[in-house]
């Protein structure tokens, strides 16, 4: 039985076009707390959070969405109501949410709304997905019995059937140890394994690596971590390693096109064995229902059985252009480059970190910054909206705070294009005395996008913003700091005051880089994906 | 036949979640031009609108939503691509905005498409809402036949059945004839019958009142207009004789909430006649098909036949408060008020102005104001999405200019906390150089949702920004300037300032107000709302 609280992360008035920054928010909350909270209003509001959501629910982030409904007698008669269509029709957004949704609740009657309302959370919860529920203005002032209230809701995940779950660990130990050169690869987990899959790479020792999606998933200051792997786009030696593996466990497999640096990866049917939250897969067997939860604790018990051949321990050490580079010119070189910035960053980086990587640079740079334990890392690799990643930062800080010691510093890396969707939310960040780190890559607009079409195109283009002076518009001085850093001297100096590691306040940096510079496993994804769009039929 | 001209109002990244920004900047060149067009991305893209889409189809306004999709060969074959809800869906977007869009038009076949985007052009246009063209990567660079393109598309409003109109017209006009008080009341136009209301109201010489969602439609300074008509909310003496009236013609009746003061009008079935463009209703006779274009045409033609008793002209001369209040505490106080501010600024206003209204005090306030001639007046006021004005000022600002002479001056005027939601756009509109006029009520927050529920709570608070300071955080000083007014002084002094008024530059206007402090209709309206909310079942 797992006990939940959520809150309802609501800064601003409900009825909100900024529902979509809250809806960003409520994302970045629920990553970090498991589960959380947005309320909005009838048609406007909701639908200004619907590209939230819809994210969420690609992402398999789990939200309540609890939206203010007209009054069950004003439904009824059809009245005309603002924030309707004006044709009468109240049920027609509930409709479009379905699809987003993994269930939808109208609360129409007090004493069934109890019912609703639990299922909905509990929903929410075990299937890790988005849920909506109708809330109308009447029903809000109705009187239930609080009694349920005193036993707390079962969110455990459902138990396997033994028998099945027993034959699927037998088939798996019996590969383990036919294998050579066994791998684990860590993807996809949300909230739903992350202990089970860290015990078990813990106390296997077996090479394991993660894909974007499963970055932060493990502990990397393990001996046994190799590092990020995504096909062309994987870290030194992660690719060679992978794929030369003859059986690769796979946890939480999903391979989409930014997870695998455009469908790059090598990681044949017939090599490998997938666990999901729905099912196991080992090579061609498929075994629905059975969880991989409750297999992968009975495979970490029955280790002991196993004489492991982990193989070659995957490199682990700190990369060389860390310290570093090799090439002597970019040595030389006071410009901060991507190659350079994401192994330094890994460096400064502290245990409990909570650290948000906007879609675009930041995201696939973060691939090459190697994290302390228990770092808790954020970014959309699959449903990629561009201005997630602020409003998702304010969310997590809120968790963070609420959380407490350990989690002290919510760090974002944000380029400039994203950033000016959604910046108004150092509004709320400052509102809410929240002190994360903001950095602002200003490279002068979509690099991600001049990648994939229109290198020099002007819709790839940004209005020049003198972000420094955003927060004063914003809030009190008190509340927050700013800083310019445009070299390498310049960021070394940044990342050893321990004052600005350390400050209550928050933080935001314009960090300039050139606008033709990314990283590599960008440029490899964006070619990827350029080639896709021609495709012809 | 109507000539057609749109454009892509793309300012930034297509792939932009400031999209919903976007669609309301559409929505407002549309009110201006006629027709608009959005592109947004697949998935992120067009759900970050799908708010403003879904306020154009319930206010009317035709936005041609164009979609660009993954290629047709990605989608065939599934594939797990970023932006997608990764499980190989592609048609679930689709069929979200079916439920706000007149047409959805997947183009997949190159022959296809160019029947497709004609026949979704001409229903965006003759059904005034907006249509959705999904456009696939691949099919982009398909070569088509262009000689369609020589034949101008048909976008006439379909012909009445002869015989069907001249019986309704017949109908009317003997309706008139035997009228002792008739009025004209003039509600949701749109572009659709507005040269057709404008021309009977002239000639007929029928006292003519306008709804909120009417005002602008009709020439002000008529001797034969008589103000806003909304129930409860209607200006001084309006009401009495509107009410008092035996006969009303109402073009284009839509008794939405906002639109009658909370459901405040008295406009008897016996006494109407009902014009929409899908038929005429004569009291409690329907006439369904028998389009409004055809028989308000025909109406005018045939006024000679008629000797109409208009009754009582309505009072048409600048009201009292605008010129010096009456109460003599008002009359001193050097605050801005409501009450004050309203009318005054109707005197200050010119032939041509676009005046663009948030939801909130200002959308209530305006129909306190007597526009000059040919004023255009935007709101909305079904939909009532907050933030909504601003990026609709931007749109219209692009498409005003566009028109060029007699265009010269958007106003916009916007509450603080909806200001908030859509400031950047003040960046849109500095990089495209556009001088819109920015009033900004600073009022310290909701006093729209304080007046309905939450009179002093905290969620009807918001951030304090200086607002003078945003433009130079967007932008070279040289495009802008900034004002400060708290008095009545003040504002006559800005009023009095001819280069403010003519200025090539954007203008933003603090404008201080006090928080509890609304126009009269607002408070009426709002008081409606409350009880609804809290009606039992």
């Amino acid at each position: 039985m797992s006990s939940i609280s959520f809150v309802f992360s609501a800064p601003s008035s409900p009825n909100s076009d900024n529902a979509i920054h809250l809806g960003y928010a409520a994302d970045g909350y629920a990553r970090i707390k498991g589960i959380s909270a947005l309320v909005t209003t009838f048609g406007v509001g909701e639908l200004s959070a619907i590209n939230a959501i819809a994210g969420a629910y690609a992402e398999c982030v789990p939200i309540v969405h609890v939206v203010g409904y007209p009054s069950t007698v004003a439904q009824k008669n059809g009245l005309l109501l603002h924030h309707s269509l004006g044709n009468g029709d109240f049920g027609v957004f509930a409709k479009m949410s379905r699809y987003i949704s993994c269930s939808v609740s109208i609360l129409e009657d007090a004493r069934e709304a109890v019912s609703l309302i639990d299922d909905a959370i509990r929903k929410c919860y075990t299937l890790s997905r988005p849920v909506y529920i109708a809330l109308p203005t009447n029903v809000v002032q109705k009187k239930v019995d609080g009694e349920r209230l005193k036993v707390p809701l079962d969110l455990a995940p459902p138990a396997n059937h033994t028998e099945a779950e027993e034959y699927v660990v037998n088939v798996i130990l019996e590969n383990l140890r036919s294998a050579k050169d066994p791998v684990v690869l860590i993807d996809l987990l949300r909230h739903r394994a992350v202990a089970e899959a860290y015990k078990f790479v813990e106390k296997s020792g077996i090479p394991t690596f993660v894909t974007p999606m499963g970055k932060g998933a493990i502990n990397e200051s393990l001996s046994n971590y190799g590092g990020v792997y995504a096909g062309d786009g994987s870290s030194a030696g992660a690719r060679e390693r992978v794929e030369r593996s003859d059986l690769i466990l796979n946890i939480g497999a999903f391979q989409s096109d930014f997870n695998t640096a455009g469908f790059t990866h090598r990681t044949p049917r017939h090599n490998s064995i997938d666990f999901h939250s729905h099912g196991v897969t080992v090579r061609y067997s498929e075994h629905p229902g059975v969880h991989m939860n409750g297999v992968l604790c009975k495979l970490t018990a029955r280790l002991c059985e196993l004489d492991i051949e982990t193989g070659s321990v995957p490199r682990n050490i700190t990369p060389a252009e860390a310290v570093e580079s090799s090439d002597p010119v970019e040595r030389l070189d006071p410009v901060i480059t991507h190659a350079w910035l994401w192994p330094r960053l890994g460096q400064w980086l502290r245990q409990g970190d909570v650290v948000v990587t906007e879609t675009g640079t930041a995201n696939f740079g973060i691939w090459g910054t190697r994290f302390p334990n228990d770092v808790v890392a954020i970014s959309q690799v699959l449903w990629g909206s561009i201005g997630y990643a602020t409003g998702c930062a304010q969310g997590a800080a809120l968790a963070a705070r609420e959380l407490g010691r350990g989690r002290e510093r919510v760090i974002l890396f944000t380029g400039d294009g994203s950033f000016q969707l959604t910046a108004v939310e150092v509004s709320t960040m400052i509102r809410h005395n929240l002190n994360p780190i903001i950095f602002v890559i200003c490279n002068h607009g979509y690099t991600i996008e001049r990648l994939i079409h229109g290198r020099e195109a002007f819709y790839n283009d940004i209005q020049e913003w003198d972000y420094k002076i955003l927060p004063t518009a914003f809030g009190k001085s008190e509340r927050f700091e700013t800083y310019q850093v445009k070299t390498r001297d310049e960021l070394e100096m940044l990342f050893a005051d321990e004052s600005f590691a350390t400050s209550m306040k928050l933080r935001l940096v314009e960090l300039y880089m050139p606008s033709d510079d990314a990283p590599r496993a960008l440029i490899t994804t964006a070619e990827a994906a350029a080639r896709r769009n021609a495709q012809s039929d």
